[in-house]
This record gives C-alpha cells, sequence and structure tokens, in this order.
C-alpha cells in the first residue's frame, strides 16, 4: 500500500516535470526570454516565505506555500491564461477542472483531493490564504515590468486602467504592498 | 521600518531571478534542453510536499521546503557544482559563504540570519530535515535520468559506483525511497 502509493507519487512527479515547457507571456527580469511556469512558481514561493509577515491577516504559510506551488499545474493541459487577456477571461473553466483531475488524479486518493481542494480554493480567492497567494501572483509581474520599461505591458497594449484594476488584487492580500 | 524591510525584500526577490539563469548538467524528461536552478527548486518543492510522509523521522516540513527552495541561490554567484564532478567537491567552499552572504544579505538583518542558517544546515546535511532535503535533491536526477536513457550519466561516464555511493543518500533521508 505505502509501496503503491509511492509508485503513483513518483508518477506525479515525473508527470509535472511538463510545467517546465510551458510559457508564460511575460519576460524574464532584464531579458527576452519568456518566463516559464515552473521558475514562475519557484519564485511566488520565495516570494512568500520571504513577504508572509507583511500579510494583513494571520495566515497558514504552508498553505500559501502549496497554492503557489500548485497553482499553475492544470496549464500542462489548459494552457497558460494572460491575465489581460479580454478574450479568454482567467475564470475557472472546464478545461481547468479537467485538467486538475487528470493531473491530481495521479496521486493517490487523499493526496488528490487535497490538491484539487487548494488549487479550487486559490481559484476562488475567498480564503485569506488564497488572497494572499493571488497577491504574490499578480505583484511577480509588476517586478518585472518595472525592471523591463514596461516590456509585456507596452507589447501587449493594456491599458492602464486595466493594469490598475489587476493591481487592486494586490490590496486584498496587503495594504503594505 | 516596516517599509525599510520591504525595501530591501523587493530588492532580494528582483536579484534572485538570476537564478532562472543558471544551468544545471541534467536535462529536462525526455528532452535536451538543461534544466535551470529555479525550475529545479520549484521541482523539489513539490517533491517535498507529496513525499514528506515516506521520512523515517517526523520532519518539519516548512523548513524542508525552505531549504530546497533556497539551496541553490547561492549559485547566482557561485556557479553550479555537478555532484559527479570529482575536480570541485560539493563542499561548502568559501566562494559559496561569501555569495550566501552577499545575497541573503540582501534582506533585512533578522532574515538573512535565518536564511544563511537554514543554508548552512542543508549543505551539512546533519539534522534530518537537512537529509531529507539532501534526499529530494539526489532523487531528482535520478528520475530525469530514468526518463531520458540514462543521459547525464552517459555523456559525463559517471561509473556505476559513483551514482550508487551518491544514492546512498537518499537512503539516509527515507529508507522507503
Ligand atoms: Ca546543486
Amino acid at each position: 500500500m505505502q509501496i503503491d502509493n509511492l509508485l503513483k507519487q513518483i508518477n506525479f512527479i515525473k508527470e509535472i516535470d511538463k510545467l517546465k515547457y510551458v510559457q508564460r507571456k511575460t519576460k524574464l527580469f532584464n531579458s527576452d526570454r519568456n518566463e516559464n511556469d515552473a521558475e514562475h512558481s519557484w519564485h511566488l514561493a520565495m516570494m512568500t516565505i520571504v513577504l508572509a509577515e507583511h500579510s494583513d491577516q494571520k495566515i497558514d504559510v504552508m498553505k500559501v506555500l502549496k497554492m503557489v506551488l500548485i497553482h499553475d499545474i492544470v496549464e500542462i493541459d489548459a494552457g497558460d491564461t494572460f491575465i489581460y487577456d479580454t478574450a479568454k477571461n482567467h475564470t475557472n473553466t472546464d478545461e481547468e477542472l479537467i485538467a486538475a483531475q487528470r493531473i491530481f488524479g495521479l496521486l493517490p486518493k487523499e493526496q488528490a483531493e487535497e490538491f484539487i481542494g487548494i488549487w479550487q480554493e486559490f481559484e476562488e480567492g475567498i480564503t485569506d490564504e488564497a488572497k494572499f497567494a493571488r497577491s504574490m501572483d499578480r505583484l511577480e509581474p509588476l517586478l518585472q515590468n518595472t525592471s523591463t520599461n514596461g516590456g509585456t505591458w507596452k507589447e501587449f497594449k493594456v491599458p492602464y486602467q486595466k493594469v490598475y484594476d489587476k493591481k487592486k488584487a494586490i490590496k486584498n492580500g496587503s495594504s503594505l504592498l
């Protein structure tokens, strides 16, 4: 049983290697290379550890870490959704739910349910942990843009107002940020 | 004071973006692209969450996560050390310590000290958390190699015995693995 679980877990660990191939629209700091979802998720985890003390609410940092580490895994099947893309809004699409069930479903049952639950909590953005995790997800591209002369925003002609509206999501997690 | 800390933290968060440029010798699963340290660290964090239940000892999973997320950050200055490289063994070199002091030193004092301490604990490999974190670091390339027909090992002509010796480090973290 423990061996059976381990084999499922190893299988999942191999499958999620694919997240390193999912390209985001954003560029690395001071570079022309696009960021991939795996290195993006690492950066959010680092931001979580470093910035957790600024949360307005007492948060379960471990849960936030799990959220940011797994939040993009569905994109292995469902692709990246650029937050300023008006055609395809970043809602919890059917496609993403099917992806979550397939990929997290590789894990032992209990763990699969835990991960799907954490991913859904992140998507809904209601709990303090989800708000903080989503703040990190919004803040990273803002930092990137300050170091590449507004690269992505210029490229996609994002109107200022939209950037401002999205930035408000950051305020939900921390009034200082 | 809180703002002062935040500015230091933002500065650190921008600096560590460079980890996405540090190339490892290992290839991605089923691919010719080299893995970078940031996506590698994300994968170790995922492995930690998924596999923590198999640890022989009761471990502080949050500390292990911090270890695997930061363990390679010194390589921004000090470069990657391939574990099968005999010329430059993976010891806690002076160069790495200077790198740790510079990079973690960008953070507020208390946080800088915490991170340097966690990195040193990982390097020493004595505590249960460090043993488990190092198991993850050894296990990832083993999994990669089973999916690319022994890519890196063949390429570097690593004798079997060396691979076996390194694998023993995994046993230190979990007898099942
Ligand atoms: Ca290393």
